[in-house]
C-alpha cells in the first residue's frame, strides 16, 4: 500500500467546489476519476479541506491510499493527460502511510483579491470581487489586528454549520493595494466554513465605513453571525498554501 | 451625428476573434448587438484592427457613428448591463467626426505571456503559452534588436495574407522573466496578420537554440515565411494599447 500526496492547482469557476456530491461537478470527483483511469483502482481522495464553488486553489493538498505500483513522482506527469485543463497537479510524491492531508495540516494561507476600479474588468471577472466604492485601506489594516490570535470565531462562520469547536487561531492578516487591486492574505491554523470570506466581507464594511473597526472585539465576543459583515463572493478567494510540520 | 470612441477589454477565450463573420461568435458582433439594444439603432463598429480567436485585449479601441442622443460618457455604464461579462468597456467618449480608430492609430502595444514551468498551470491556461523547455532569455533579447526599425516583415506574416505593403516599423521589444513567467512587450506602428505571434515563435526558437539569432537579418531579408519560427498560440497574446496622436 502506498500513500500519495498531491499538490493541486485549480480554477474553481466551472465547479461546485471541492467536495464530491450528487448532481454536481466537483474537483474531488474529477481527480478521483482521473486517478482511477490511471491506476485502474477506485480510490478515496482526502482533501486538506473543502473549497466552495468558484473558489480557486494554487496549492490545495490531498492524499490517497493505493495498491498501484505507479511511483509517486509520476502522478503529476500522467494525470496531466487525464484531467481537464482547469485542474493541474503541481507536485506528487509518496509519503508516510500515516500522513493525512486534513488532520496533519498545521497552517493554511488564503488570498482574496478585490478589484477596486469603477467598472468591472473582463480579464479579472472570475478571479476577483469587483467593488466600485471608496475603501479606506488603513482602517481595514488597523481593524484586522483585532482578529489575530486565538478566538471563538462563531460570528465569522456560515449560519447552521455543524462543527465541534468554533475556536481558531489567526496568525497573520496582510492587506496591500497595488493600483486598483487589493490583496488580502490570511494565515491561520484552520478555518470555519466561509470564515475567510466573512472576514473579508467584514473588513470591507469597515473600509467603507459601514462597520466601525473599534467594534470588532465586541463582534467577536458576541458570537453572532449578524454582527459581522456579509460573506464576500467566492470568485475572489484562493487557497494558496497548506502547511505541514 | 455623433462619433463615439470605445476602449474595450475582453477575454478572447470564448470568441472566434474580433471580426464579425457567419456562423461564429465574435467580439464585434456582441458589441454591435449591445449598442443596438441600447440606442435602438443598427451601427457599424470600426475596430483599430482584428484580433484572432482566443486573443485578449486590455485596450482595444473602436468607434461608431450614431444619431442617438446618448452622451458619449454614458456608454461605458449602460453597456455593462448589455454585454457578456468577458467583454467590458473601459472608456467611452464622443470624439471628432473625423476620428477613425483604424486609420488614425499611430502605434500599438502588444504583450505576450509564456509560462515557462515544467507542468501546465490551471490558472494561467487561457492567458499564456505553456513552454516547458529551457529558454535562453539573453539570446532572445539580443536577437530582438534585429527586428527593431523599419523592415519588410513578409517573413513574419501569415501565409496568403493579402495586404498592400508588408513594410512595418517596430519601435521597441522588451523581454522580461519574473519567476516562471516570461513577458514580451512589442510596440510598432502597425502589425501584419499573425506578426506578433510569429515574432514570439521565432524568438522562442532562438531561445531554445533551434534558430541562430545572428541569422535574423537574413531571415528578414529573405522575405520567406518558412525562414521564421512557428506562430505562437493565440491565448498568450494581449492587445494592450492603441495610441493616437
Amino acid at each position: 500500500m502506498k500513500n500519495i500526496k498531491l499538490v493541486i492547482e485549480y480554477e474553481g469557476t466551472n465547479y461546485s467546489g471541492w467536495q464530491k456530491q450528487e448532481n454536481a461537478i466537483t474537483i474531488q470527483e474529477k481527480l478521483e476519476d482521473a486517478i482511477e483511469k490511471l491506476s485502474g483502482e477506485k480510490i478515496k481522495l482526502i482533501g486538506s479541506g473543502r473549497t466552495d464553488g468558484k473558489v480557486h486553489a494554487l496549492g490545495q493538498v490531498a492524499n490517497f491510499l493505493t495498491t498501484s505500483s505507479i511511483p509517486g513522482k509520476k502522478y503529476k506527469y500522467a494525470l496531466k493527460f487525464l484531467l481537464p485543463d482547469d485542474i493541474t497537479i503541481i507536485e506528487s510524491e509518496e509519503v508516510d502511510l500515516k500522513f493525512h492531508s486534513r488532520f496533519d495540516a498545521i497552517k493554511k494561507r488564503y488570498k482574496y483579491i478585490v478589484y477596486n476600479g469603477e467598472l468591472p474588468r473582463a480579464i479579472y471577472r472570475n478571479f476577483s470581487y469587483h467593488v466600485p466604492y471608496n475603501i479606506d485601506i488603513n482602517k481595514m489594516i488597523e481593524a484586522s489586528q483585532h482578529l489575530i490570535g486565538t478566538h471563538d470565531f462563531s460570528s465569522f462562520m456560515a449560519a447552521n454549520s455543524e462543527v465541534n469547536s468554533t475556536v481558531r487561531t489567526i496568525y497573520d492578516i496582510s492587506i496591500k493595494k497595488n493600483k486598483e487591486l487589493i490583496e488580502f492574505n490570511i494565515e491561520g491554523n484552520s478555518f470555519l466554513r466561509n470564515m475567510v470570506r466573512i472576514i473579508v466581507g467584514t473588513l470591507l464594511y469597515i473600509g467603507f465605513g459601514k462597520i466601525n473597526g473599534d467594534n470588532l472585539p465586541k463582534i467577536i465576543l458576541d458570537k453572532k453571525r449578524k454582527g459581522a459583515g456579509p460573506t464576500a463572493p467566492p470568485q475572489g478567494l484562493f487557497l494558496e498554501k497548506v502547511y505541514y510540520s
